[in-house]
C-alpha cells in the first residue's frame, strides 16, 4: 500500500490518553472511593460538563475564572455576536466546569425539593482548566468530592473527615496529617490588624506562603496595614507561628493551645477559634487515622469558604491529597436563603500518582481464560461452539487469535492479567484448559 | 434575611442534572456492562473529552460534524483570529468529541506500540452534540462502546455480538432482534444499478427509510439512476424486500436465502453477501439470545463503515438499543497502513429509559444504618464515639440529624434505601439498632 498522508494522532495539548493498565487503576480507585463514601451514607449525583457561562463566571472560583474553556456560540447567535460593534465580543454562552462545587450549588438550588436534608453527595468526574501544560498539571483532570448540605455544626466536618480518611485507608495509603484553619479567624485577624479590606486577599496569599518563603519573604511582599504599631505586632505573631507550627512533640490540642496564646485577646473573644478547637479535639480523640494540626497560615484558594478549612497530606509526599472547607454563603446566591454547606475533595490525580509511585497492582478479579484459535484455519462454527461451551461453565473467556510465536503470546497474555488458556484444536468437545504460568 | 437577587439554577439548555436515584441506576448499569465486557476479555480505556478541532472535522462523522461544540481560542490566539481579515473567522482550535469511535482510532494510532493485537477496548463516557433540544435528545449523553482492532474475519463481529447480548441480558432485558446488512453489498448495489457516485449517500438515506415511508415514498425522493431500464429493476428489488422482510415465519437463514434470490446475479457474484450469510448462520446457531434478520435496507449514518453493519432492537420498544459495524479504512488515515476494526455501541440512554420504564429497582447492596442524633442537644464527642462503635461492627453507617417528625423521617430514610436505624440517646455504650420497616 502506498504511504498515505496521515492525520496527527497525539491528544490535544495538556490532555491524556489512558492505557488499559492506567484505566484499570483509575477505575479501581474510583470504585473504592465510591464504595467507601456510600458506606457513610453519601449518594452519587451527576451534573453536566457544560454550564451557562454567566454561572461559571459568578462562581467565586478565584483564579480559576481565568482558566475557563469557553464554548463558541453557533449559527445566528455567533454571527450576531461577531457583527456587534461592542469593544468586547461576546462569543460564548457556555463553558466547561472548572470544579465540582459551583455546579453542585446550582444543582442543589435546582433540585432542592427532591433532595433529603441534610443532602450528602458524592461527585466524581472530570473538570477542565486551560492551564499552561506542565509536568503533573493537565487541562482535563478528575475531581472527587463529597459535600454535606444542610448541616450547620461540626458534625458535618467530622463526618466528611471520617469518610475521607476511610477512603484513603481503603486505597491502601497511610500516615495522614490534616491541617486545620478557619476563614472566620483569618478575617477577624486582618480586621484587628487594620488591613484595608481591599488588600485582604493579598495578605492571605502571603500568609499562605509563610512556610515556603519564611517571615522575611512575607515581610517583603505583605501590604502595609493602616496601623504601623499593629503591623509590628503582626510580625510578632507570625514569628510565634513560625516557631511553634513545626513543633510536633506535643498533641494537636496542646499545640493549638500554645498557638492560641499568641493570638490577640480581642480576636479570640470573637469566638472564631471555637470550631477549630472543637475539631482538633474531636479528630484527635475519634479518628486515629489522622494526625491533626492547627495551621493558622492555611488559606486555600477559593473565595467561597466561610468557616473551617482543611488540607490533608500523606507521609513521604510533599503535596496535599485532600482538602475542603465550609461555604455557608454560596447556596443563598441561587436560592435566596442561606443553607449551610461543607465539602471535601480528594485529589484524585495525586492519589493515582502515589499508587503508581508505589507500584500498586490492581487485584485481578475476573480470572480470564484465553480461547486461542487460528483465524485462518478454523471456521467460525466450531470455535463459537467451543466458546459457548467454556462460558457455560461460568468462565470468563477472551477469544484470541493465535500469533506466530505461541510462547511469546502466552507471556503477553499473562502480562495482560489473563490467568488460563485453552488452545482450540478443531474439536469443541475436546477442550483442555491450562494455567498460564 | 432580605430576599437576595438570585442566579438562575437550571442546567444549560439540553443538559441534565441526575438525582441520586437516577445516578444509582446509571452507575449500576455502567458497572454491569463493564463487568460483562471485561469477562469477554475487553479492557477499559479513556480518551480526553477535548480533541483538536481538525481531527474532529476530518472524522467522517456524517451529520455530526455540524453538531460539534467548538472551544473558543484564548488570549493572543483569539485576538489574532479576530483581527485577521479572512472572510471566515477561525475562532476555535479544540472541540468536544461527538462520538467515541473517532477518538478511539486516534488513540489506537497514538498508542499502537503499547497495545495488544487484537486490541479489545471498552469505552464508556459522555459525548456532546449541539442538537436542537427535544424530548429524549440531549446535548450531553453517555456512549458505551466496545471495539476489536486487528481482526479481519467474522470472529470479531461474533465476539462483539456475543458480548453485547450478554451485557443486555445481564441488564435484565430480553427479546432481542439483530438486523444485519453489509456496506460492501450496498455499494455494489448502487454501482450495479448505475447511480452516480455523487448521489450514493442520498440513495442510502432513502433506502434506510423504506420501512417508514414505503416503496411509494422512496420512489418519490430517490435520485434517478443513469440507466432507466435498471431503475425499473431496482423498484422490483425493493418491492421484493418489502414483501419478504417482515416475514418472520422462517428462520434467519431461510429468510436470507429468499431475499438473496431477488438480488441480481452480478451483485451476488462480487462476494459481498458472504459475510452476512456466515454471520446470520453463526448467530442463529450459537447465540440463542438473538433473533437474526438480514435487512438489506439497513444503512446506519456514519460514513466510515466498510463491511457488515448491525442494529439491535428489544421487543416492545420501537428503537434500536445497540448497533455497530466494521470500519477497516479509518485507522490507516492516522497510521499510514490499514488495520481492520469493528465496533459495537450500546445506546446507554435508551437502556436507562427502558429500565426506568420497567420501574427497575437497583438491588440494595450496602445495607446502611442511620445513626440519628440531635444536632442541638448532643455534643460532638459522644456521637462520634457511638459512630465509631457502630462502624467497628463492620456496619455501613450514615450520620443523620433528627428531624422534628421522627416517623416521617424514618419513612424518608427508608425511601432512600436505608435499612436500619439507631437513635442516639446520649450514651455511646447503649446503642439499639432497629430494622426500618
Amino acid at each position: 500500500m502506498a504511504k498515505q498522508e496521515t492525520i496527527r494522532a497525539t491528544p490535544a495539548k495538556g490532555t491524556r490518553d489512558f492505557l488499559p493498565k492506567e484505566s484499570l487503576l483509575r477505575d479501581w480507585a474510583t470504585d473504592k472511593i465510591k464504595e467507601t463514601y456510600r458506606n457513610f451514607g453519601f449518594t452519587v449525583i451527576e451534573t453536566p460538563a457544560l454550564e451557562n457561562i454567566e454561572l461559571l463566571k459568578k462562581g467565586e472560583g478565584g483564579e480559576n475564572l481565568q482558566l475557563i474553556f469557553e464554548i463558541l456560540k453557533r449559527g445566528d447567535k455567533l454571527e450576531k455576536a461577531i457583527s456587534s460593534n461592542g469593544s468586547q465580543l461576546n462569543l460564548s454562552d457556555l463553558g466547561l466546569r472548572f470544579d465540582l462545587t459551583v455546579p453542585l450549588v446550582r444543582y442543589y438550588a435546582n433540585n432542592v425539593n427532591e433532595l433529603p436534608t441534610p443532602f450528602k453527595s458524592i461527585q466524581i468526574g472530570p473538570v477542565w482548566r486551560a492551564e499552561r501544560p506542565q509536568k503533573g498539571r493537565y487541562r482535563q483532570f478528575t475531581q472527587c468530592d463529597i459535600d454535606i448540605i444542610g448541616l450547620k455544626s461540626s458534625f458535618a466536618e467530622l463526618d466528611l473527615l471520617n469518610a475521607t480518611s476511610s477512603a484513603l485507608v481503603n486505597l491502601g495509603l497511610k500516615g495522614f496529617t490534616v491541617r486545620i484553619n478557619d476563614r472566620a479567624y483569618l478575617q477577624e485577624l486582618v480586621k484587628y490588624f487594620e488591613f484595608d479590606e481591599l488588600v485582604w486577599d493579598k495578605v492571605f496569599i502571603s500568609l499562605d506562603k509563610l512556610d515556603k518563603i519564611g517571615l522575611a519573604g512575607v515581610k517583603k511582599e505583605l501590604p502595609t496595614s493602616n496601623s504601623p504599631e499593629k503591623t509590628e505586632k503582626f510580625w510578632d505573631l507570625l514569628d510565634v507561628y513560625c516557631n511553634l507550627m513545626n513543633d510536633t512533640s506535643c498533641s494537636g490540642i496542646e499545640q493549638f493551645k500554645k498557638l492560641e496564646e499568641a493570638i490577640p485577646q480581642e480576636v479570640k473573644e470573637a469566638g472564631v477559634l471555637t470550631n477549630v478547637k472543637e475539631l482538633v479535639e474531636a479528630i484527635e480523640k475519634h479518628n486515629s487515622d489522622f494526625k491533626v494540626q492547627f495551621d493558622p497560615t492555611l488559606v486555600r484558594g477559593m473565595g467561597y469558604y466561610t468557616g473551617p478549612i482543611f488540607e490533608v497530606s500523606v507521609e513521604g509526599y510533599g503535596f496535599s491529597v485532600a482538602g475542603g472547607g465550609r461555604y455557608d454563603k454560596m447556596i443563598g446566591k441561587f436560592l435566596g436563603r442561606d443553607v449551610p454547606a461543607c465539602g471535601f475533595s480528594i485529589g484524585f490525580e495525586r492519589i493515582v500518582t502515589i499508587l503508581e509511585d508505589q507500584n500498586f497492582q490492581v487485584p485481578n478479579s475476573n480470572n480470564l481464560t484465553a480461547l486461542i484459535f487460528d483465524e485462518k484455519r478454523d471456521s467460525v462454527g466450531p470455535v463459537m461452539e467451543a466458546f459457548a461451551k467454556l462460558r457455560m461453565d461460568d468462565l470468563a473467556v477472551s477469544l484470541v487469535p493465535k500469533r506466530k510465536d505461541l510462547k511469546k503470546q502466552l507471556d503477553h497474555l499473562k502480562s495482560q492479567g489473563i490467568s488460563k488458556f485453552c488452545i482450540f484444536r478443531g474439536d469443541p468437545q475436546n477442550l483442555e484448559i491450562k494455567d498460564l504460568d
